[in-house]
């Protein structure tokens, strides 16, 4: 795939999810239910999405929340080191101390290397393996 | 962890996401935007989430979808196997041909193997790793 040192140039728009790339890379999966309070999570959560743009093999991140409250963002990325740089970024752990304090009432995370993935797009009608 | 040949019992509630496992398990993170039918989609849906609670070593799932229209779906299994008993099932591979021809507009599909994992719960108040 392409050089995963180079964090993606062009913004994807919401509606289109991360695509499979080639395996192996990671998944980081964060299923979460929040607390009643807002108290300034969706300014830290759309700077937070912009800091881990800068994270060397950062491949893509898609979030969505159900109506029930439950939340899942995944981020992918080409390998463990850039998962452990993010994970001891200052403002993210500053960002996750506070979460753990105010903003959540649980969650879980889960670290995962991708081993097969495919995609399927309506206009090549085709379900597409990647590896 | 627990008897990975035994569904869960107890219904889990919907804003109570799956709980971090005992590494190593599987991650099956799908992610996917609709087209504008439904035509039969909510009714798939749930009858493919009763059945593949019946699959060795299925851990849960979670769903979440987007007001722009992405959706996620993870599903944890203990091992390859019942993904694999997943993925060749019959009513399912019938639902997923169905789904290509008419309800998804694009997805990606990334199978994963989870290497780390932890979780939080208010009451509790810490991150508690689990692997």
């Amino acid at each position: 795939m392409s050089d995963h040192r180079i964090a993606p140039v062009v913004p994807v728009p919401v509606s289109v999810p991360v695509p499979a790339h080639e395996p192996p890379y990671y998944a980081v999966v964060f299923t979460s239910v929040r607390t009643d309070g807002e108290g300034g999570y969706g300014a830290t959560a759309q700077r937070m999405g912009e800091l881990v743009k800068e994270i060397p093999g950062f491949l893509g991140e898609d979030s969505a929340r159900a109506p029930g409250g439950l939340s899942i963002t995944v981020a992918y990325f080409r390998d463990l080191a850039g998962i452990e740089q993010w994970r001891d970024h200052a403002e993210h752990r500053a960002a996750k101390a506070h979460g753990r304090a105010h903003w959540y009432e649980r969650y879980a995370l889960h670290i995962a290397r991708v081993e097969h993935s495919s995609g399927f797009e309506r206009e090549a009608a085709s379900d597409r393996p990647v590896g």
